[in-house]
């Protein structure tokens, strides 16, 4: 959350010109968003957000990602609808630095969903993976199974350090999870970061699925069981909280029942999904700031979440009716 | 330019509830603002900037700075105007720190002022002296000529340390200062901070003055001579620039001429200015981060303005046409 990059005036006037838009009337600088600088603009034609992709994003991706939210957003659910430059291209440049243009959406994020947004939430994952079914667009999880060994690796020491006695329990969930992880399961475009930050709400209604870069092919159970990890646990206790499962699981129900073999998984899904996010927060965690502006999440939240998932017998355990 | 607090959701139901104002359609944080918290907000009322105030701004002083920025409102000036809480206060609180509401204001701060915009910011300044000369709020300049020496005296070894032969040249611009500031001028509520950053522009329009937050009681042309400091400078070779010293002198002057003791005073003042900004950038320089986001600016900014202030022989050197 921070602006890396601020275009000059002229700058902005050329990628203005670009996408056929006149004088900004606003333009702001905007704390949000994973690494990259975005900024409210006005113009009057519309309101929209400017993001100029700094180092986490890669490039060759975004064509995969603004093709997403633009499918998302035809399907007729809330999405950002990138606008595409007068010269038929998907970005501009900015002294090498990519630079997209979305709608603006209404709507914030809830800082503690209740359970009526955390149901809307549930169906709109439902809606969404059933508009992206006919998708051509694909794209590898590179943070998917495959990939936590590697990250895993480096970080024990650090693991320990923070929390005694934690490598060993992390060594028994990467071995856990490898021996039970799903060969097949239905797949899709899945979000892969559905937190709370990136759901927009007016009262209870979802009124925009923004942040779409670490969307990916994968196991559309997957999607639910981050879900389960990012919105149904309590944020001081970090217990887990019955009723938002529910709520969650009802929601997304409503829509796309699971099938058995998803709901057989969902356990072990959820302690993967949990074991993804405790990753790249420690390594972020431990990683030199370099004067950087982004707030550190603490990598805790996710140990206590796995002790959950190690606990956990079946998904009725995460509010499941079955 | 961070922001450092965040409301929970039913803490912004109830400061938006203390306004009058319906559920939030927008709200984010924004990248601006002195040490401030600032989010941009829309309900179904309209746009608006919610600052929560940190540190460094006095509550004692709210009721000026916001009671300055209205009268420059209700001059029909552009300037943000107070939104008051129902309950016939000024501000609400939260959490022991006090938030303020204002109204949005279309424009973009111009990175690098083109002459036309600085002739608009020169006219708007002396169009705001003459709408402020009635108003009977008074508040002290606190970064004034009696305060430097206090502010200096613990950065001696630092200034010397960021450019060898600094001390001794800061010693003689205080010890001038002091002995040529002026004891009466033309006097009034000052900006005392009009940069580039605290202007809204749409094209060469000015469409906002803002963040009035070092406002006080001082000599108007004192406010002249920070924007000499803060607009004319080339921002890399920090070269005085005579075209844009013109056109700001034109465009104050258009209406309100200087008088014969402003002028005099105008090469002093501005060396005064340059003085202020050097000793607080330094201070800030070498202040540990403890994490903290602001982007330091350069001290050497300054020390390179003071050299060329102490050259300058009349206010013919900032392009002022007698």
């Amino acid at each position: 959350m921070a602006v890396y990059t601020e275009p000059t005036d002229e700058e902005l006037a050329r990628l203005l010109a670009g996408w056929g838009l006149s004088a900004p009337l606003a333009f702001k600088g905007i704390a949000e968003g994973v690494e990259n600088s975005n900024f409210f603009l006005q113009t009057a034609e519309g309101r929209y957000i400017l993001t100029i992709y700094e180092k986490r994003v890669e490039q060759s991706d975004l064509p995969f990602f603004l093709g997403v939210t633009s499918a998302v957003a035809d399907s007729g659910l809330p999405a950002a609808r990138p606008v595409m430059p007068l010269d038929g291209t998907l970005t501009q440049d900015l002294n090498c630095k990519a630079v997209a243009l979305v709608s603006f959406l209404d709507g914030v994020s809830a800082k503690r969903p209740n359970a009526a947004q955390t149901r809307a939430v549930g169906e709109a994952l439902a809606r969404m993976h059933l508009a992206l079914s006919g998708s051509e667009l694909t794209r590898k999880n590179d943070l998917g199974p495959a990939d936590w060994p590697a990250l895993w690796a480096p970080l024990l020491a650090a693991a320990e350090q923070l929390e005694a006695g934690s490598a060993a329990l992390i060594n028994e969930d990467c071995a856990a999870i490898a021996k039970g992880w799903p060969v097949a399961l239905p797949s899709g475009i899945i979000h892969a970061d559905l937190f709370p930050d990136n759901v927009l709400f007016v009262g209870n209604q979802v009124t925009g699925l923004i942040d779409f870069y670490f969307a990916c092919s994968d196991f559309l159970a997957y999607d639910l069981a981050v879900m389960l990890n990012a919105w149904c646990f309590e944020p001081m206790g970090r217990e887990f909280n019955m009723v938002l499962g529910q709520a969650l699981l009802r929601g997304y129900q409503s829509v796309r029942p699971l099938m058995a073999p998803e709901i057989v998984a969902l356990p072990l899904l959820a302690r993967g999904a949990a074991l993804r996010f405790y990753l790249t927060r420690l390594s972020d965690w431990i990683r030199p700031t370099d004067g950087a502006l982004v707030r550190k999440k603490d990598p805790r939240d996710y140990s206590a979440r796995l002790a959950f998932h190690r606990a956990v017998t079946s998904a009725r355990d995460y509010g499941l009716e079955i």
